[in-house]
This record gives structure tokens, sequence and C-alpha cells, in this order.
């Protein structure tokens, strides 16, 4: 399953004292970070944002109970801090220390992306209408009942979504203001800004592409790549690496060899969710089974599923798939594709694309473990299938 | 009107060449602004956003003739500029120069709220559920309209909705990058960049407390004050006037001066917009008269009516006005606030707060044509009303 691909556990690191970031006064204990960096990750995150929500409590009490208050607590409840860990493996492919006061900038760098992720799901989940998210409601979906239970003026649905939309605002408002805060404490704060500044527009380029695909129907391969490359090969893998990356100033070889990692493991990930989002089992994703199904999502699996009803002459597979987003029943469109034989090539492609990106490490010198983790993240989702 | 208040012909100052910002390849011919900034914002803001939009034709050229292209149309097309020449008239008082590659950061830096006023205008849009913005449709309302026309998938008020968000986003990001971009080359950037911070959690939290208000049918008097002093006071004068001067040092007395002149007039503004929005013109306003009634927003105005008419046993009144927001009659309504007194009561604090902040720059020594600009604009606003 998707959800358990970056799987092993969590480190527990030795500690040190070390420099807050921000210049705040409270003091965090920090780790030496050799391992698996997520656990920190997760630690530095948490700090930072019960420190931003005590500052606001003094902006507005009512604020900081509701809008700021939930976005720390969807930002800290889940998510497997794959971002903002790649971000970390990126940092140290450049050669970034693993302690001190510039790797603990580096980690805030990192975990900001987690908060740029609240941004993503949140307003995702508006825009694709769904119901639930790592298995509990929807952030729009709490607010909507909240709105009802009261019996509050307006419409209950507009409210739920108005405050969706600010969770994600502010989300995104902290994620720069996490990541500015932590750049200018490490080597090069630059170039780090500059994989940000085009992360942040990628992101939002694949998800305008995703929301018109579904709505014209589109059946389109090219298209599929292109929101997998944006949306997710760039904005989960390729960017987060890239910042770690860019920001300990490692070589363009290096950064080279990451980049093209991060599009083919990334897009290869996009594959193996597209197959468990069909397939899988819903307990792992978090999400109904059959969602991108149902909603008409244009992934590589349903426009190659499509080509081949066509090329096959399948006229009721191609009418069944061009119902999908419209009504057709999603049990039996993932089983026609399955049939016609797209639910195999796509675990082909992703099988191949995996291990095509973990080749790309090959031709540059990484430190370990960091060449083993993510040669083992590649095969990890090349099996996965 | 509100829409006037800022007034005056833009200027047309004499030209030199100066650096470009960003490291960008463009050469910008730029000003020594000595009078009004608005006519070189506007150039400084529609040359950063063209270059903008060709280097996201790169990334897609679907999305920049879509997103990206709608982003900076509607950030070009209307506007004041009253947020970015407030953070100009700011950076003056602190002593920041009107010429040469300083003063370009500086300008890169105060034009760079206007995107995030697109991001505040277009998801505010969307949460109101508006349907005209500067006189003509609202974004969301265009894709609705478009998706409706090609008879596309799923709902056409769900698309609408998203690429509007997404537009927003967008903005938001951009604003960031922009602001980012250009903090480096300003005296004091980390004072500039917390004042950023503060601002756009203010403009969030302003939003929250509004959209939770009308769904609440709050008649708070204290409730409309703390969001006139978020979502306006903050937002549009007081944090402007404080990054301006922030991020060129200026004395903390000149700070404190301009933040009480802001808090103030913000408060002012707002007033006067709430009575335009009840009794003004919609040519002037941009939006229909009434808006704010209809919708039931909690502002002073409201509230102040809703306590009379309860003080004066007025059961006629109060019952029209709680229903405000929930089908009364807008003209209805508005007359009757006349008729209790409330719009004079509201009127009068205008006038007050206008002259009280005008007051506030006299205590401080501000170069002209600073001092004069701004207590101009407190003039007009107290005056309008």
């Amino acid at each position: 399953m998707v959800s358990e691909i970056i799987g092993g556990d969590m480190n527990s690191p030795g500690e040190a004292d070390i420099e807050p970031v921000l210049n705040e006064p409270v003091p965090l204990r920090i780790h030496h970070v050799h391992g698996d960096p997520r656990a920190v990750l997760d630690q530095v995150l948490r700090d930072h944002l019960h420190r931003r929500l005590r500052r606001v409590e003094a902006t507005d009490a009512e604020f900081a109970a509701g809008t700021a208050a939930q976005t720390v607590a969807f930002t800290l409840a889940g998510g497997k801090r794959l971002r903002s860990a790649l971000a970390w493996w990126g940092w140290r492919a450049g050669g970034g220390p693993v302690s001190g006061p510039v790797a603990q900038h580096a980690l805030a760098a990192c975990a900001s992306l987690e908060l740029l992720q609240t941004c993503a799901l949140v307003h995702d989940d508006v825009m694709d209408g769904s119901q639930t998210r790592r298995g509990v409601p929807c952030v729009h979906r709490v607010h909507e009942a909240e709105h009802r239970e009261h019996g509050w003026s307006g419409e209950d649905r507009r409210y739920g979504e108005s405050l969706a939309v600010l969770v994600g605002d502010l989300a995104l408002a902290w994620a720069d203001d996490m990541l500015s805060g932590a750049l200018p404490g490490v080597p090069r704060p630059e170039e780090g800004r500059e994989v940000w500044r085009e992360m942040r527009t990628e992101m939002i380029a694949g998800q305008f592409l995703d929301v018109r695909g579904q709505a014209t129907r589109s059946r389109s391969e090219s298209l599929a790549l292109r929101i997998d490359l944006l949306k997710t090969a760039s904005y989960t893998v390729e960017r987060p690496l890239h910042l770690g990356a860019a920001m300990a100033g490692a070589p363009p070889a290096v950064i080279e060899a990451l980049r093209s990692y991060g599009r083919d493991v990334g897009v290869a990930f996009q594959f193996a969710d597209d197959l468990a989002g069909a397939y899988g089992d819903s307990r792992a994703t978090g999400k109904p089974v059959g969602d991108d199904l149902r909603e008409g999502k244009t992934t590589l699996l349903l426009a190659l599923g499509t080509r081949i009803a066509r090329e096959e002459g399948d006229a009721q597979a191609l009418e069944l798939l061009e119902r999908v987003g419209s009504g057709a029943d999603t049990a039996e469109a993932a089983a026609a594709l399955e049939r016609l034989g797209a639910a195999d090539r796509v675990r082909e492609h992703c099988r191949g694309l995996a291990a095509r990106g973990a080749a790309h490490l090959d031709g540059v010198e990484l430190p370990e473990p960091v060449h083993t983790h993510l040669a083992d993240l590649a095969r990890r989702i090349g099996e996965g299938v």
C-alpha cells in the first residue's frame, strides 16, 4: 500500500541542546539526525506550530481556537512526513550537517513542506467535494456539520467550504513564514527560495489541470502525465529533494540526479496511488476506494483503458469508461480496466519508472544512508503494485 | 464615495534606468517617485507579473493561459493601489530613498500587497457567494458560466469556485515570492518580513470572524470592531504603512504614530465602506448596493441599530434587523438603520476616528509630501460620509 511505502519505524535519536529557530524564546531540545528524520521533523513542526498558536492568541482568541487551532491539528495529526523527509535526504545528499544550528534551520525549512501539504489537501478536498481524509471527515465537512447542528444562518455547504478555504490559506501563509524564518540559517538561502517558488506554482498548476481534466472528462494520456508530473512528481518528490539539496549547496550533478530520480519515482508513486485508489484498501489509503473513478480524475489508468477499449473496438467498455465521473459504477469500471490490461500496463510503467529512478542515483556519490534510503523507497514503490 | 477617497490624478514622473528586481534579465525603466506613487507601483506590478507569466509558460502552457493569466489580469485590471501606496508612504515616512536600486526593491515589496489583495478578494467573493466585483462577474462566476456553456462534467458551481480558490492560492504564493525577491534589497528585510507575517495572519483572522459572525447572525458591536480592526484597519492601512516604515528602518516613534493612524483611519475607512454599501452608488463601489445587508455581515452599523431598536423597544425594527441576512428587505433595513440614528452614529464615529487618526501624525516629524498626503486621506474619509 502506498501509505506504507515510506515505511520503517521512526528512530529515537540522541538529544543535544540547540538554538531555537525564529529567535523565539523557547529552546527546543534537538537531535543529531543520522537516520530516519521523521520523528525529529515531527517534533520541529510541533514545536513551531505550538509557538505560532500561542502568538495568534494575542491576535484573536476566537481565531486561535478556530481556524488556527484547526490548521495546527490537521498538520500534526496525520501525514507520513514524506515530503519533509525527502527534503532532508536532499539536504544530506548535498552535504548538509546533521546536527548543530545549521541543521536545526534546515529541519525547519524541510518541515515547512508539511504546512504546504495541509493547504494542498484541505483545498483539494473542497474542490473534489470529498467526504473523508485520513479516515475522518474532511475539514469542510466538519464545519458543514457544525453549521447544520447549530442551525446557523446561510448555507451549511458554503460555510463549511469557506472555513476550509481559510484553513488552507493560513497553512499556505504559515508555510512561507516557516520557510522564511529558517532559510537565513542555511548555506544557500536564495537557491532554496528559488526551488520553493517553482514548487508552489507547480503544485497549483497540477491542481488546475486536475480540476480542468475532470470537468472536460479528458481521457488524454499526455494530460494525465502532465498532472502526475506537476502534482505528484514535482511537488511530492522532485522539488522536496531539490529544495534540500539546493539550500545545502549541492553540486549541480547531485541536484540533477536527485531531480531525475524525483521525476521518475514521483510519477511511479502516483501510478501506485492510482492503482491503490481503484483496487486498494480504504483503511490503508484513508480515502474511500474508487473515489478517483467516481470523480472522473484524469489518470493514466483511465486514459490508457479508454484507448485500449477504443483500439480493440470494445464498445461496451468504451461506453462504461466514458461515463466514469458521471455515474459509471466504480467497481465495474475498475474491473474493466483490469480486464482490458490497463491496470497491468500501469503496474509495469510504475515498476519501470521506479527502477529507472533508482538508476539515476548510481551516477553520483551520495553519502549513506541517503543512497540506501532513496533506493529502498523506489524499490518499495515498484514492488508495491 | 469610498472608491474615490484615495482620489487625485496619478503622476507622470521622470524616468531613470535602474537594476531589475529578481536578477531577471528584463531591465525596467523606473522613476524618481517624489509624489503619488500609484502609477509607478502599477508599472512595477505589471512588469513583474508579465515576467512571471512568461516563466510560467515553460511550466505549463494551459495553466499559463488559465489560472496564471487570470491572476495577472485580475491583479492588473482593477484596484486603487491603496495598500501598496500606503506602504510606499510608510517607506518614505521611514526615510527610504525615492530613487535608485533600493527604492526599486521597496517599490516591488510595496506592490506585492496587490497580489495579497487579489487573494483576499477572490476568496472572499467565493465565501460570500458574490455575483460581481469591480462591476464585472466574480472569478468564480466566470468559470461557473464557462462550465455551463460547455456542458462540462460535474457541478458548475463547484468548478467555478475551485478555479477561484486556485487563483487566490496562486496570488497568495506569488505575493510572497514577490516580497521575498524584493526584501533582500531594502535596509531592514527581517523587520519587513515580521510585519508581513503578522499581516497575513490578521487578514485571515478577520475573514474568519467575518464568515463566522455572518453565520451566527451576530449583532455584537465588539465583534464588528474586531473584524474592522483585523480585516480593514490592519490589513488595509496599519500594516501596509508599518511594512513600508519597518523595512526602511523607521524609528519606533514614527512606526507607532503610523500604526495608530492606521488603526483609526482604517476603522473609519471600514465605517465609510459600510455606509457606502448600504446607502451608496453601485457604480462607485463596484458591488451591488445592499450586499452587506443582504449577506448579514456583522457591521457596527447593524449591531448599533439592533441595540438602539432594543433599547427603544422598537419591536418592529428589531424584528426587521434580526432578519437581516436571512430574507429582510435590504432597502427597508437600510432605511430603518437611518431612522434609528445608527447610520448617523456611524458617520460620527467615522469622522471622529479620521480626525483622531490624523492627529497621531502631529507628534512626529514626517517628510513632505507624506504628512500632507496621509492627513488628506484621513480628511477625505471623514468628509466622505
